[in-house]
């Protein structure tokens, strides 16, 4: 019987000595990695690294989307810039512009609202129930098994949010093979303390995003506020500091390179598992459209605000995540183009096959059956980009929305899907008001408009059966818009409340159209529910005889990224992205100096270029350097989402915060390459040194606890 | 008296300790270095490098342009493959490419003859002749002096070269402090005996030229061919090869990091001694004039040549020295306002001024006067560089050159302006026919009147007085060229006997015009005689007062390059060109598979591929890099003319050849920073295995002296 190889997950990842540093461990996974941890000179027991009620995990916490860590027991937090952005901008005006100026909140009344989407998630338990989400799935497929998957899950939940305090999830571990209920405690009184100026939190702006060397000051200070009972409670001005069972310790001693560093953090995703037909997919497919697509929209964008400073403004943010996935995604291709990772991925596909084809008692139809759902998986992901290339307005996913609310809301609200039952109405709210800052509606027409005259250019194969003829003609498109309110946030908010037979009956054109389109929004979901069923059962047989085959190796084994709290480790290291040149491990103060042009994004701020000059390191310089350092690399191993994440010492202490990795290491997500991945980190000395020679911060330098360099 | 403040040349240099590196030393300052060649561990006496007669510097050559050295007994001379790229070039045929697949003589009957310009020149005999040339000169300025210099110089010349073997220099040296008379045997019989394929030789080309990471196998070898007597004699099938009395022994033991090298060579020209008003004059007016006109020259060459191949190929080595002038010049450009330099040397002559300006008995005037003749300088050079511009013509320079020639020869031999005599006829003789390989008169045609266009749009006083009535109007240059029989080699060589009065009669348009515009030439020609006269009395006074200021600080004299043997030593060592980059030192093979594009200039050949994919690398392993490295840097200090220059270990043995320095660099011209400054050098060991691996060159390996590493 194939299913004796699956693993129970207590097994996982006990034979890790050959990889160091490669691997986003799950807490619990520390204490079988004592050798590997011992080796690169991590001093804390693995035992404690592994219990999140004891510090220094217990200080590590999420902003959804970023990681963060307490570092008082006031409720201070720290995380980057980038992740502090929407709090600074949400605050500045022409007046009082946070975002150019810096903010600095010298008392706790001076600290300012981080607003509705600044929460502070405190992830306080962790708990396997993979034997009841699975627990009678054995005779279902498709989308009964996934929709039997998704009713587990939902129970799952709504058990643990009995509490209102705690915001629970149960995301799927080896997709698939295993399941862990995550609880965290959610803060939803969030305020900004402390942030630089973006000349030093952004320094090098999008021209350094994924680039060494490396100078940006990417910090920023938030605190979590909780009611006098030491409750979660809504913003108020009656709520106190929230205080943190632990917080670290700021450690100004340093690194040099070499040294080891531990990471914690809650990763986004990776693809370290997959197929080479999916890496094939991706590389020759569906990156090279990815990127294509995201460039007409952003020449679009580019267009159609050409000439409007406020539309330029608007569109900004959206422009700036677009571009950000963009070169994320060229850099995949590019590294692609480097190293033939599907051609290693045969190599080790093929071993696989050949081992599994030889072992007793084991599926014989597993693999065939593996790579037939894979490739239906490929063929709807083409067919839901194309869908996704129709649909490129705001104001048709806004009334998609609203619309599929008002469906859910006629079924108890356990039995909704995920993401619009009750818990889920005040996310909801808060995204179609947010929507007003970043929304012009002749620029949402042009963006519509561009996507569907692209998604009329493409193969015929790739549309979903019947959209062809819902869809507006381009021509048809300045009518919708038109004859649409749903521009205007107060309308927008009104459907909230209506229900389905408000939307058939609405004369606004946006919801006439998502209301014309529901049957193929319903039947790509249907499929998509299909095909993740099948994905669901035969993905964890696969990765259970790809972790025993590993086993047989003495290779280690942690899952994919799926946006939980993980730990890596690694060593501070340069690395050499072509024969001859050697890259980091540090830059220093002197760099931002080298690279101050006057000019955007390079603009560094006067009194930094005179404490530089003038040599006023303080107790910040490292001894090696003879200066202070700004930003580092590491081998650890990080993704999207670690932004923020605590970089800690062999003590625990937080010595730097990751934001970012080479762009040589993109393709880390789909192949950990040991040679040339490199995490970028802030140095905790050059945050200090802003704090005290730049910003004169010297309030939040008192609250923390600093360690000192002795020397 | 301020004459007291010249020093006695002997104790030139002879306070070195503080300056590591940076250094062009005549071979008789070197056991005034005794200290610091100790301290970097180079392990010959200085004294018997200082001994011209004595191995290594015995075995160290010119080749008048390019520094190149013995290699084995048989008069085998190693240097770069650019540096004797015009003798493959003049040996290949469409048929036999040996550019493209390289050349090896497997036998000496094989060797091919390497041409008129292939000189190899021994130094044998320094003498100090300062005395005898500055003897009687202190009431002498301006022209008068210029011209009694010139005089003894043309004298001491002649005296030397009583024995023809011999061609003799009289070079100033700290701007005419001090005149040494250099005596070197001139072998005119060379031959080509092994060229790699310039996908070697030239790989990464002018993309990589300057450049670092650099993966170029720059050498090639020669062959010294004598008289049966043993005396240099013209080629002929009966010279022998030449028995070099020393060569140098080639080391595969290699060099790591940190380790010592000494370099030998014929550096051209530096100014590391001039005034900061100098550098402004460069870095504000003359170089960026100088880099606008080498850009104009060249789209005008790219126009004209546009579509007719063999005039693209006609001026391809035109256009690679206008470029390679152009990048350089760029580099200073880049390179001061990187660093302002001028700025350094405004605190050093600052400081120099005051000393100065305390000391007793020294020439109150000489600073004022040091600075008119400066100023007179640059005036007069802008002069020049106009008069360059509107002469932009092979057919006139070579008339120009022909009716001088006819002018001087009115005059006995020893009376005859420097380029003129006797001595030199073979050589005007070699420029005038060696132009045809570089003429195609529409393209000739198109500089001049690009010329004289950019000539006319120049500001008024830059034009030289009465220039402009005597050029032609743009509009008759087609008719110049209609009328002028000089684009036929032997129409050209057919001027060389002839008289002036022959000039004067003649009817060929371009001889008119050089008779026509003679005035202004001689008159141009007078006032620089003036100015130099002048700047060759002060500037001595000048330069014995910094080195006494230089002294009395312990800092390091030597005087500026000018194509004279000099020796620099450094170490292995890589550089910063950035805050948080690294470069060097090595590259290895492995980086020339990286860079293979199969587009010029990144095509590597087959089997080199082939042998570094199947890691052949045989002895020639660094057991660090644990490949065959390629090219390295050291700190030594070069320039052009370097190139070819023997690098040897502590032990004089050559470990590799000079071939060019990073683009950081370049301002090392002006300003020796030793943080920044690198030259490149081709390792022996690549050298080595390609001649093993790739070309299988056995018979010189045989030849060759060489010691393997015992690994």
């Amino acid at each position: 019987m194939y299913k004796l190889l699956v693993l129970p997950a207590a097994l996982l990842g006990v034979f890790a000595s050959a990889h160091a540093d490669e691997g986003q461990w799950q807490p619990h996974q520390l204490p079988q990695l004592k050798s590997e941890l011992k080796r690169i000179g991590i001093a804390i027991p693995a035992e404690k690294l592994a219990d999140l009620s004891k510090h220094p995990m217990s200080a590590i916490v999420s902003l959804d989307g970023c990681s963060a860590s307490f570092v008082s027991p006031e409720g201070l937090v720290v995380t980057n810039h980038h992740c502090a952005y929407g709090a600074i901008q949400r605050n500045s005006t022409a007046e009082k512009n946070y975002i150019s100026n810096g903010f600095l909140a010298k008392t706790r009344a001076e600290e300012l609202p981080a607003g509705p989407n600044s929460l502070v998630y405190v992830t306080d338990k962790v708990e396997n129930v993979t034997e009841r989400v699975l627990k009678g799935l054995d005779k279902l497929t498709g989308r009964a098994r996934h929709e039997a998957v998704q009713d587990s899950i939902k129970k799952l939940i709504a058990e643990c949010e009995s509490d209102k305090i705690y915001r629970c999830s149960v995301p799927a571990f080896h997709r698939g093979a295993e399941y862990y209920r995550i609880r965290q405690m959610m803060i939803r009184d969030v305020r900004l303390v402390y942030a630089p100026s973006d000349k030093i939190g952004n320094y090098g702006g999008d021209i350094d995003n994924y680039e060494w060397p490396r100078h940006t000051g990417d910090y920023s200070f938030l605190r979590a506020y909780v009611g006098k009972d030491g409750r979660p409670a809504d913003p108020s001005p009656d709520n106190v500091p929230y205080k943190s069972k632990d917080f670290l310790v700021v450690s100004a001693e340093g690194l040099k390179n070499g040294d080891p560093i531990l990471l914690a953090g809650y990763p986004g995703r990776t693809s370290r598992y997959k197929l080479p037909s999916e890496i094939r997919y991706a590389r020759d497919l569906s990156y090279p459209a990815m990127v294509a697509e995201y460039q007409a929209d952003l020449d679009t964008i580019a267009a159609a605000t050409k000439g409007n400073e406020a539309n330029v403004v608007r569109y900004a943010s959206v422009a700036k995540s677009i571009n950000n996935r963009m070169k994320k995604t060229q850099g995949l291709l590019d590294g692609f183009a480097r190293k033939d990772i599907a051609a290693i991925k045969d190599v080790q596909d093929a071993e696989f096959r050949g081992w599994y084809n030889k072992q007793p008692n084991v599926s014989k139809t597993m693999l065939s059956e593996l790579d037939a759902v894979i490739a239906a998986d490929m063929a709807l992901n083409d067919e839901e980009f194309a869908w996704g290339m129709a649909t490129n307005s705001d104001l048709l996913k806004s009334a998609r929305t609203l619309y599929r609310l008002a469906l859910e809301r006629q079924k108890p609200n356990e039995q909704r899907k995920a993401g619009y039952q009750d818990r889920d109405l005040s996310f909801i709210k808060a995204r179609l008001t947010r929507l007003e800052q970043s929304l012009a509606l002749p620029v949402d027409q042009a963006r519509f408009a561009g996507g569907l005259q692209r998604y009329a250019k493409l193969a015929a194969k790739y549309h979903p059966q019947g959209l062809d003829a819902l869809l507006p003609a381009v021509d048809a498109v300045p009518a919708l818009y038109q004859n649409s309110k749903l521009g205007d946030t107060a309308q927008r908010l009104a459907l909230l409340d209506k229900d389905a037979a408000a939307f058939t009956a609405s004369s606004d054109a946006f919801v006439q159209l998502v209301v014309k389109l529901h049957g193929i929004d319903e039947s790509l979901e249907n499929r998509r529910k299909e095909v993740d069923g099948n994905l669901e059962r035969i993905i964890p047989q696969y990765m259970g005889a790809v972790i025993a085959w590993k086993k047989s190796q003495g290779k280690p084994v942690y899952p994919d990224a799926n946006s939980t709290l993980r730990v890596t480790y690694g060593t501070v290291s340069p690395y050499s992205p072509r024969d001859g040149v050697s890259k980091g491990p540090f830059t220093t103060v002197e760099g931002i100096v080298e690279k101050h042009t006057g000019k955007e994004p390079f603009i560094a701020p006067q009194n930094l270029i005179d404490a530089v000059k003038a040599k006023r390191y303080g107790q910040f310089k490292d001894p090696i350097l003879g200066t202070v350092p700004v930003n580092f690399l590491t081998s650890a191993d990080t993704t999207g989402g670690n932004s923020g994440s605590a970089v800690m010492n062999k003590n625990g202490e937080l010595i730097g915060l990751n934001f970012d990795s080479t762009y040589e290491s993109i393709t880390k997500d789909w192949y950990f390459d040991r040679g040339i991945t490199r995490a970028i980190h802030l140095d905790a000395r050059y945050m200090l040194w802003v704090m005290k020679e730049v910003d004169h911060a010297d309030n939040l330098l008192k609250e923390m606890t600093i360690k000192y360099p002795k020397h």
